[in-house]
């Protein structure tokens, strides 16, 4: 991609309005921009992070079965009075009537119809386990939109639903998420940490949160410091709790063992056994003839959230520092002297080789490169270069080049390194 | 993937409000669940269809470089004051207030966003060309939601909006886009007829619909035989129109010349000039500091819709037909006689074989295999088989699997070819 003609709008300017780094951020570096109070355009460079972290779930998630469908964003309000939840959701669920004056909600989350489309299919215990996951867009009216993409109003999400025919399948399902999740996050270059935590309005007997660490994070954890060298088995059982949840007076961890940092909630998992189930009366044979309730469980990734949690836990005073698996681009190339034609030969040969759509380069390894070909000076390219944060930088300056030297710069140790262009091709190739 | 763990809830009946063919097989296959009326949930099976179209259109935006962004479902209604169309749209707009009172709408296009992203950022005549896409979540409040996707009221659609220094511009645009968009439904397996048309609400005056060929299509279309040999260049120029505006008296091809055929409406691109940008007072300063308003188009495709029209278009009486690039799966072994175990060690190892992910195996040629295991009769499998519509059934029956025979069936032509699992997983893999 020739940054010439890509659509990153990027600033120098501090927005008044934005308080955390990652709105800060997002916002210069061309991300985002806001359409109304907690709802935001997602502009082209957020939406390859978007994708690239959306690819990863879905991965992580087709191999425990979990498998993709979409609920509707629109949904009829008559399922959530058949739960109980409608009056009960309050002023967060917007409320809407169609031309007909039927009664309506923009999903909040989507349990209700995941037990509708269950009972629509599903009669017999042949039918379990089964597990549905959907990554779309929900609303939720916070009063207080703030902090970005961080707590917004409409924002990406996945989530999950899993059933069970008794509580050993559906304690299987859960772990079988829990893991799912650990390996998501780190695949992402996170460092996640699973704290036991309350059901709150899903409702329910089981559950996790997963923060991500960032020393901006607005909850405190306190977990034991076997954790960070932890299986995925025994994370489960290792002792971290958030803020309210901790009381030094009952915390069973030796202070010495203590650990005490800063998290973002990221993720969610709830085992609800037989609430939706039993509301909404679905139930399937068992092999007798009997009636069973299927055991429930759902688990949820704010998607746009995770993004801003990112450059949370991964930023410095120039901008972003994306983790490799979740960066925009894999390298961006900078003509440091677009007038030089030296300059303009050897960045364009580097993009080529590296871009090259031919049969010899293997797709699932192809690099996707930003090649910064503008007619700006070298000081707002290093600039926006450090701001949108890239992992690789190939610098091409009119000094060094006249030796044959190109510079490859790492975003995150700052480390350069000197190199042919030969050789850098053959790195990235 | 195992059809005993696939979510694929087949059905022999047919649907009593089902009238066409695209809905009776989309609920009969199990890939469209009804939420509410004109409101649908999507399936695994249907998720796939849905997946393997957005890359086809990725691909082929991304080559005009139309650029992937997510403007909001919910949007404020004073864009649309501004505009002047928030009254015109009239009861198709689904209108809602959040709990502030602030009016909102679910968004129906999103002419309005994209120039509203425009003017915050591109202040000078080199922002411009600017061309940007998204594949999202649509609402239209039909007043009789009917035929399934095809007339919805929550759709998937994707939609591109061009700015333009000047009308050569804007008209460059629009050409690029009439050829993507015949290359992407070419790439589908479709015929399209692009027709001229007029551009209704959206307004302008310069406007084609893509037609696509089906016997059950709602349109009539009528165009020069020449238009199904053209280049893409000629096809802009080569009379094709629909229903209304067909003049038998005034039509410039003899009727020899003239073809009739049933057409579905599945893309409509438009230019309408500087209706937006004057309306928003959008402009940018050209090279002497002179206020341009920018020349705009945008550019529709209805993406769930498109399912609907490709089964209509690739149907037979026993389901549907896939064409191979947009097909759920590339191919299913049908396991024919579960109990047998030479069936069950054959099928195995065949799909094994082409389902591999290991290191030989390329991941952009891999086929997508759906393995049909299940317990359940061999009539009750073909069926399935015929009816979900996956390009090339792997047929493994006891009778021939003692002379190391399986059978290969094309779904379309019925063609039946013995060869023995070996040449299969070749010629697979």
């Amino acid at each position: 991609m020739l940054f010439s003609k890509f659509f990153a709008p990027t600033s120098r300017d501090t927005p008044a309005d934005a308080k955390i780094a990652s709105h800060i951020l997002m916002l210069r570096s061309g991300m985002i921009s806001q359409a109304a109070s907690g709802i935001y355009y997602w502009l082209p460079l957020a939406v390859r992070v978007l994708d690239k972290i959306s690819g990863i779930i879905h991965e992580e998630q087709e191999r425990i079965n979990s498998q993709k469908m979409y609920f509707t964003t629109i949904q009829p309000a008559d399922l959530w009075q058949e739960s109980g939840r409608y009056e009960a959701y309050g002023k967060e669920m917007l409320r809407l009537k169609d031309r007909k004056g039927g009664d309506f909600l923009y999903s909040p989350t989507n349990e209700e119809q995941a037990t509708d489309v269950f009972r629509k299919y599903v009669k017999s215990y042949r039918g379990l386990p089964l597990c549905l996951y959907q990554i779309h867009w929900k609303f939720r009216d916070e009063i207080r939109p703030r902090f970005g993409v961080m707590r917004g109003r409409e924002f990406l999400m996945k989530d999950a639903y899993s059933f069970d025919i008794n509580f050993e399948g559906a304690k299987a399902a859960y772990m079988n998420m829990f893991r799912a999740y650990i390996k998501t996050f780190r695949r992402m270059g996170l460092t996640p940490i699973p704290v036991q935590a309350d059901s709150g309005a899903i409702g329910g007997n089981m559950s996790h949160e997963f923060q991500i660490l960032a020393d901006t994070g607005e909850s405190t954890l306190y977990y034991d410091k076997k954790l960070s060298t932890a299986s995925d088995e025994e994370l489960m059982i290792i002792f971290a709790v958030a803020d309210e949840k901790y009381d030094p007076n009952t915390c069973p961890i030796p202070e010495n063992e203590l650990m005490v940092s800063k998290g973002i909630e990221v993720g969610h998992i709830f085992y609800f056994g037989t609430k939706y189930s039993k509301a909404m009366n679905v139930f399937v044979l068992d092999e007798n003839g009997n009636k069973i309730y299927p055991e429930m469980g759902s688990y949820g990734i704010g998607v746009s959230r995770l993004i801003a949690a990112i450059i949370e836990s991964s930023h410095d005073e120039k901008g972003i520092v994306w983790p490799e698996a979740v960066a925009p681009f894999d390298l961006t190339i900078l003509n440091l002297h677009h007038k030089n034609e030296k300059c303009r030969e050897v960045s364009q040969k580097i993009y080529d080789a590296i871009n090259c759509n031919c049969c010899c380069s293997n797709a699932s390894t192809k690099k996707e490169v930003l090649y910064d070909d503008r007619e700006i000076s070298v000081g707002e390219k290093l600039a926006d270069a450090d701001l949108i944060g890239i992992p690789w930088q190939i610098l091409v300056g009119e000094k060094k080049i006249k030796n044959d030297i190109v510079e490859l710069k790492n975003r995150k140790t700052g480390e350069v390194i000197e190199m042919s262009p030969e050789k850098i091709i053959g790195r990235f190739r």
